[in-house]
C-alpha cells in the first residue's frame, strides 16, 4: 500500500523544514486523512450514497486540488501541475476557479483510480514540503492560505466518515467502518440540569490571531436576555418516549416545512434507526447496533429538532447563548481523537458545567446562518468558502465525534439547511428563564 | 350583482351597532374585498396560476371562513354553518381545524359557485353583524378575534391582487385588471442619498395596545452597530444597469442557492419584464406597460436583491435597522388606497428623512424570518397563523402599493422565501458607516 | 344566455342551404357542443382537472378554431379571422399552425371569457353557413375537410364529458353533471358466453367513400388464428372479485411498467372507486354512486385490463380479432344519444351474436397503436392529426356511452397510453380456441 | 489476479464431465465474462452511471446468481448457499424470489467486494462442475434451465460493454476500454441499394430444437406485402445529413413523444456525439475518436430513427420484414468475436444480398414488441423472463458489435423503450414497393 512509502518519504522531507509546528500539523492532517481512508477497499472510496455526500476518494483528491490551487500554484515557482484535467474534476464550487464535475456525479469517477489520486496526494505533498523548506526564515505570505488547507482538509475528514456511514447505511449488508467495540452501558435515566446565565452584551465572534473562519468574525456585541441551558445533550432515551408519544404523528409540533418533509419522506425516527422484530437499532460506523439509550441522539434533522424541543415545552438556543456558555465550558469532549465514533453518554456525575458542549454531536441552534454585523468575504476564490451560503441554513455549533478535535472554537459556526440529517447533528434544550 | 344588496342589508344592519368604530372597520374591511374583486369575471376568480398563488374567489370564501370558524361558532350561540363541508374547501393551513383542500389544488373548486360563496359571505356578515348587536355594552371577549380577522382579511386583499397579477401574466393575452391610467414621467435619475444612523441599543417590535400579529412581540431590545440607509428605494433604471452590466450571468455575485435557482429557471430579469424587439415591458394590473425607469424595482427574489446590493457594493438592511429609521419616518405612502396599484417614483425633493418607507414595494431584510426573544405562539389554532413559519424565510418590511394602508405598521413582518418574487417585492441598500 | 339567440341564427341561415343533409349534420353538431355544456357554468368550463384533460371552454373554441384555421381561411374569400390572438390559444398540438398555450396551461385561459367564446362560435357558424350558401350546386373542394371538423368536434364531444368528469370528481363536494336519474338493477351474475370465429385471411380497415380517419387506412388482408371472444364487457363484479383476490397485491399478474405504475400511484381500484364504509361507490356524471355491479368496468388503464385478463387465465383481443367480431354485430349500443351517460349492464338475454360491441366503454385490445401496412400520413397540417401518435399507445375498439352515434364504426381506431384511465375505457376478454 | 486460478481450477474439474459440448459452452461464457471484465479495475466494476445501466461487478454476480437460483438450489442436492444476502443483492427483477436492491442503486454496493463476487463465481462454477459430473450418461433434466443460463450470461455480456461505455462516456477524462486500434478509412459512399422481397404468408418464429427464447415463439404465418429493404445500414455520413439539414429542428418530423423527448433532453445528435471546434467525434470503447463517416450510425433512439426515416421518404421495416430478408442472409457479422467493439462499414463489394443483417448494430423495426399469437409464458419465475415486458418497447434485430456471435438467430427478438439509446442501436431503411 502507497501509505507506507508515503509516510517514509515525508519523514525525510519534514525534517529539513524549519517550521517544525506548522509543517507537523500540515502532514499530520495529511496522514491522518490516509488512516481515515485505509479501513476502504476501492470500491468503497469511489461511490456517493446520495448527492449530499461525497466519494472517500474525492475527498482524497479535493483536499489535495485545495493546497495545489490555492498554494502551491500561486506561490512554488515552477510548481508542475500534476494533471490539467484535475482542477475539472475536484473543483468543487469555486466559481473563480471555472466549471467542475457536478456535485451529484462526483461517484462516477471511477477514473483517476484511487492509485492515481494517492500518487496526486504524493506529487503534492513533496512540493509543500519543498515550499516550506525554501521559507524556514520569515514567515511565509502563503502561511494563511496554508491554514485554510489545514482546516480545509479537517473539515473533509468529518465528511469522509460520515459519507462513508451513509454509503454503508444504503448497503443491503450493513457493512462495518470497523470492528465492534464493547459498549459500556452507563444509566443515565436522570433528567438534565437547568444552568442559568444572565442577560447582557456579550462579546460574540472570534478573536485573536488564531485561525478562524471568515464567519467568525467580526467579533462583536451581542445583547442577550438572560436564559437557562440543559448541562447536557438529548439522549435516545429521551428522543424514544418522544417517538412513542406520538411525535412524528402530531402535526401541530412541527414547523409547516417540517412536517411537508416528514411526510413526503415518510420519516419517524433519526435517520439510521431501524426497528427491527419490535427493537431498535441505529447503523453506525460499527454497523448496525442496539440504539444506545444514553447516547445523544444523532442524525437529527432542524425540522425534527425544533418539534423535540416543542413537544418538551422548551426551545433551541441561539448560537449566541451557545456560545457564551461554551466560552465557560472546558474545550474537550469525544471527538475524532477519541476514537469513539459515535455519540457517547454524558459523564454520570454533573458538576454544574455544561457537559458536552464540544464534540459528540453539533448542536442545532434556532439562529439561522447568517453574516455577523460588518462581515465582508474574503477576495477572491477563498471568498466563496462561507459566505455564498448565508441563505437558508441554520448554524450548529460544537463539533462532533468525527471532528478532529484542534478544528474546533467556541466561535466555530457549521451550518446545514434544516431538512440535512446525515451528519452527526443532535441538540441542546434551552429556555426562557422563569 | 349581489354586490349591490349585500352592501345595502349591511347598512342597515349597522346602523344598530353600538361598537360603531370596530363593526365599521369590519364591514369596510368585508366591503373592499368585494370591490377588489369587482372587475373580474367568475371564471377570473375560481383559478390559480400556480401554486403559490390563490383564486380570487377562493380567497373571498376563505376570509369568511375564517370568521366563521373563528369567531362566529365559539362565539354566537346558535350560529348555523353554511355550509359544512366548507371547512375542508376553505381551511387554509390549520392543522388545528382538520384536512383541507391541498393548496395546488384549490383552483379545482369550481364549486362552490361564486354565487354561493358571496351568499356565504352574506350569511356571515349577518351574524357578524347580529353579534355585534348582542355585544353593543361591554367590551366582548372576541374583540381581538375579530381583529386578527379584519387584518387577516386585509392580507388577503393584498394577496388577491398579486396572484390575479399572476394569472394574467400568464394568459397570452395579457389581460388587465383595470385600464391602463395616464403615468407622468418623472425624471429620477439622481443617486440615492444616505442617512446615518448611530448605533446603541434600540427598542424592536410592538408595543402598546393597539392591533400586532403575535411575531411583532414581544417588544425587546436590540444592539445595532452604526449603519447608513439609501434614501429611497432601488429603481428599475438601476436594476437596468444591473442587468446590462451582466449581473445575471456573474456566478461570484450570487448565494449559491440563487445562483442555481437562476439557472434552473432560467431567469434574466425581474418577474414580469418582458423585452419585445429591445424595448422593455411590465406586466401589470394595467397590462402590459413599458418600464417605468424611475419607479422601484419589483417582483425581484431575496437572491436577486442581494445578488445586487453585492453589485453594488452595499448591503441589505436588517429587520432592526429598518425598523429603526421607519419609527422617524411618516407612515404615509403609496398604499392599496392610492389606487396607483403599482409602485410609483419617489418624490424628486428629498428632504433628508427616507423616501418610500411604507407602501410601494415590501422591502427585502437580510434578516431570517425568527422569533423574536421570547416569543410563545398562542394556544389553540390562531397559535399556527404565524410561528410554523419561522424557518427558511425572510423578513420584508412596509408593505406595498396593494397593501390596506391601515394594514401596516413600523414593527410589521412580512415573510417569503427566498426564491419568490411574485408580490411586490423590492429593496432599499444599507451599508456600514465608513 | 347565447345559446338560444344563437340557435335562431343559425335556423335562418341553414335554410338557405342546399346541402342540406351536411350542413344539417353540421350545425347539429355544433348546437350539440353548446347542449353538452349547458349544466355547466362558466366556472366549470375554464379549469382543467389535470393535464390530460381540458377545459370546457377551450374545447368550445378549439373546435371552432379548428374550422376557421382549415375550412374558413383557406376556402371563405375575404373571411375575417374573429380574432388573431386565438391561433396561439387554442391550436392544440399542430406544428404546422405554430406556437401554442401549453397543454398543461389550458386551464388559465380565464380570458377570452366564454362569452367570447361563444361569440366566436357565432362568427364560425355564421361564416360557416354563408361557406355553405355559396356552394351550393357542385361538391365544394372543401367538403373532407369540412367531415373532418364535424368528427374532429365529435371527438371532443367525448372529451368534454370525460373532462367534466375529471374535474368534479377532484372536487370535494363531488358535484353533479346531471341529476341521477333511477336506476334499475338487473341481476347479470351470468358468466359471459363464448363465441368462436375461425382463422383466415380477413380484410381489415375502412372502405368506402364514407368518412374514416386517416389511420383506418389502408384496408388491407390480416391474418388471423382461430379466436374465442367473451360475448359481454367485464363487469364491475367481475372487477371485485379481482380485487378481493388480491389482484392490485399480486405482482406477478402485472406487466412490469404496471406493477411500477401502481405502486406508484397507489392504485388499488379503478380511477373513479370510492370505499366508504366498507361499500363500493364510483364518481360519475350523476356523482358518487353506488357501484353498478353488473356495469361493465370502466376508467381502467391498459396495464389494469391486462392484469384483470392474466388473472382470469384469459388475455385482451387483438383490434383485428375484435374488428371481425364487429363486423357481425349491430352498430346499436349505449352511445350518447341513450343519455345514459354511464355504462350500462348488458342485456341479460344473449342470442349468441357478441353484445356491448358498440357503446358503454372503449376497449382495450393488445395491439399497439401502430401505422396499417403502406399508411401514409396525408400532407399539412392535418398529417399530424393521427400518425404523429404511433407510438407507445395502445388501440381501443367501439366508442362508450359518450361517444356520438354516428360518430363510430367497426374500423374506428381510438388510442391511450397504457397508463391512461380517465376515459370510459374498458375490456372484453379473449381467448385462443382450445 | 483470480481468474488465472480460476481458470485452471476449472479446467481441471471440466475433464472430468461427459456434456462436453455443453460443459464447454458453459465454462467458455462463464470465462469469457471475465475476460471483458479484465480491462477495467475495481472501481470501474462498481459503479453505474445511469438508471438504465449495471455495474460490472452486479453482472458478475447476478449472472452467477441466475445459476444458483434456477439450476444448482433446484437440482444440486445439499447445494450450499454461497451467501443468503446475495439473493437480495443480485435478483434483478425476479417477483417470485423476492425483493431485492432497487435498480438505480445497483451501484451502491461497494460491498460484497469484488474479490467476494469472484469467489462467488468460483462457488458456482465449482459446483455447477459437481452437478455436470453427476449426469454424465442421460440428458439432465435442468438442461433447459441452464442453457438459459447461458444465453442470458451472454446478454450481460452485451450489457457489460454497453453500460461500461455509457460510464466512460460519463466521465470527464473520456477513458479507453481499451487502446485504440488503427482504423482503415473505407470510402463508402455510394447509397445503399434496395432488394425486393415478395409478398406472402411467412413462417416467422423459432422452430426447431435448438435454444429460442419463448419470446420468439409459436411459430406461426405472418401475411406479409411486397416491401424492399436497404442492402446495408444507416450510416454516420448520412446521419449527418440529417443533422445539418436541421432534423432535429423540424418538428413535422417527428413523433410526438420524440419531439417532447429531443426538447427536454437538448438532443442534437446520437448519444455519443461530441462536436469539438467543429469536427465531430464519437465516444467509444476506444476512447473519443473521430466520426467514422461510412460506419453505421449507432447509440440513436427508436424516435430519431423513425425521425430519420421520414426525413428520408422511408420507413422503418417491421420485425416480420427483417426476419423474412434475415433467412435468405448469411449469419455472420461483426459480432462480439470480431473484437472491433465498434460497428464496421459495409463491405463495398455488395451482392445483391443484404448486408450487415447480422452484428453491428441492433436494427429498430416499427413493430412494438408484442406476444406472437399464442403465445405465453413459461410458469414460475423464468416466466417473468421476457412477458411481463410486453408493453411500450419496439423490437430491435440482427444483433451488434457487443453481441456473442452463437447468441443471435434470424428469430431474434431483442426490445428497448423508444427514448432508449445507451446500447449499440441503430437502423436499416425499408419502404414500400412502388
Amino acid at each position: 500500500m502507497l501509505m507506507g512509502e508515503l509516510a517514509s518519504i515525508l519523514d525525510t522531507q519534514l525534517s529539513a523544514s524549519g517550521h517544525s509546528a506548522l509543517s507537523d500539523r500540515l502532514f499530520e492532517t495529511r496522514r491522518l486523512s490516509i488512516e481515515l481512508a485505509a479501513p476502504l477497499s476501492a470500491e468503497d472510496m469511489v461511490v456517493q450514497a446520495m448527492e449530499d455526500a461525497s466519494p472517500t476518494k474525492w475527498h482524497l483528491a479535493h483536499t489535495t486540488w485545495f493546497f495545489e490551487t490555492f498554494v502551491l500554484t500561486p506561490c512554488l515557482s515552477g510548481y508542475p501541475l500534476f494533471d490539467e484535467a484535475f482542477n475539472y474534476c475536484f473543483n468543487s464550487y469555486y466559481e473563480h476557479q471555472g466549471p467542475r464535475q457536478p456535485r451529484p456525479k462526483r461517484g462516477l469517477l471511477t477514473r483517476p483510480s484511487l492509485d492515481r489520486v494517492l500518487a496526486y496526494r504524493q506529487h503534492v505533498d513533496l512540493a509543500l514540503a519543498q515550499l516550506l523548506a525554501e521559507h524556514t526564515n520569515a514567515p511565509p505570505a502563503f502561511i494563511h492560505t496554508l491554514e485554510v488547507g489545514i482546516h480545509h482538509e479537517q473539515q473533509h475528514q468529518e465528511l469522509m466518515l460520515t459519507d462513508i456511514l451513509s454509503l454503508f447505511a444504503a448497503n443491503p449488508l450493513r457493512p462495518t467502518y470497523r470492528p465492534a467495540q464493547p459498549r459500556s452501558v452507563p444509566a443515565l435515566s436522570e433528567p438534565p440540569r437547568w444552568i442559568d446565565f444572565a442577560g447582557g452584551v456579550y462579546q460574540i465572534g472570534h478573536e485573536g490571531k488564531d485561525f478562524a473562519w471568515d464567519n467568525e468574525e467580526p467579533r462583536h456585541d451581542a445583547l442577550l436576555r438572560p436564559f437557562r441551558l440543559a448541562d447536557r445533550l438529548v439522549t435516545n432515551r429521551e428522543w424514544l418516549e418522544f417517538v412513542a408519544d406520538g411525535g412524528y404523528e402530531a402535526a401541530t409540533l412541527w414547523l409547516s416545512d417540517g412536517w411537508a418533509v416528514i411526510g413526503r419522506e415518510n420519516w419517524h425516527a433519526p435517520l439510521y434507526w431501524e426497528s427491527r422484530d419490535g427493537e431498535w437499532f441505529e447503523m453506525s460506523l460499527e454497523g448496525l447496533q442496539p440504539l444506545s439509550l444514553d447516547a445523544p441522539v444523532a442524525h437529527v434533522s432542524y425540522y425534527e429538532a425544533d418539534a423535540f424541543a416543542r413537544w418538551s415545552g422548551k426551545r433551541l438556543p441561539t448560537e449566541f447563548e451557545w456560545e457564551v456558555a461554551a466560552a465557560e465550558a472546558p474545550k474537550q469532549g469525544n471527538f475524532l481523537g477519541t476514537a469513539a465514533l459515535r455519540p457517547m453518554p454524558a459523564t454520570a456525575e454533573p458538576d454544574g458545567s455544561p457537559r458536552q458542549m464540544f464534540g459528540d454531536v453539533w448542536e442545532w441552534t434556532q439562529s439561522a446562518y447568517l453574516p455577523y454585523p460588518g462581515y465582508r468575504a474574503p477576495e477572491g476564490a477563498l471568498g466563496e468558502y462561507n459566505g455564498k451560503f448565508m441563505v437558508g441554513q441554520h448554524v450548529l455549533r460544537g463539533g462532533s465525534c468525527v471532528t478532529p478535535q484542534d478544528h474546533i472554537r467556541p466561535s466555530y459556526r457549521n451550518f446545514f439547511y434544516p431538512h440535512q440529517r446525515w451528519q452527526f447533528l443532535g441538540l441542546r434544550l434551552a429556555s426562557e428563564v422563569a
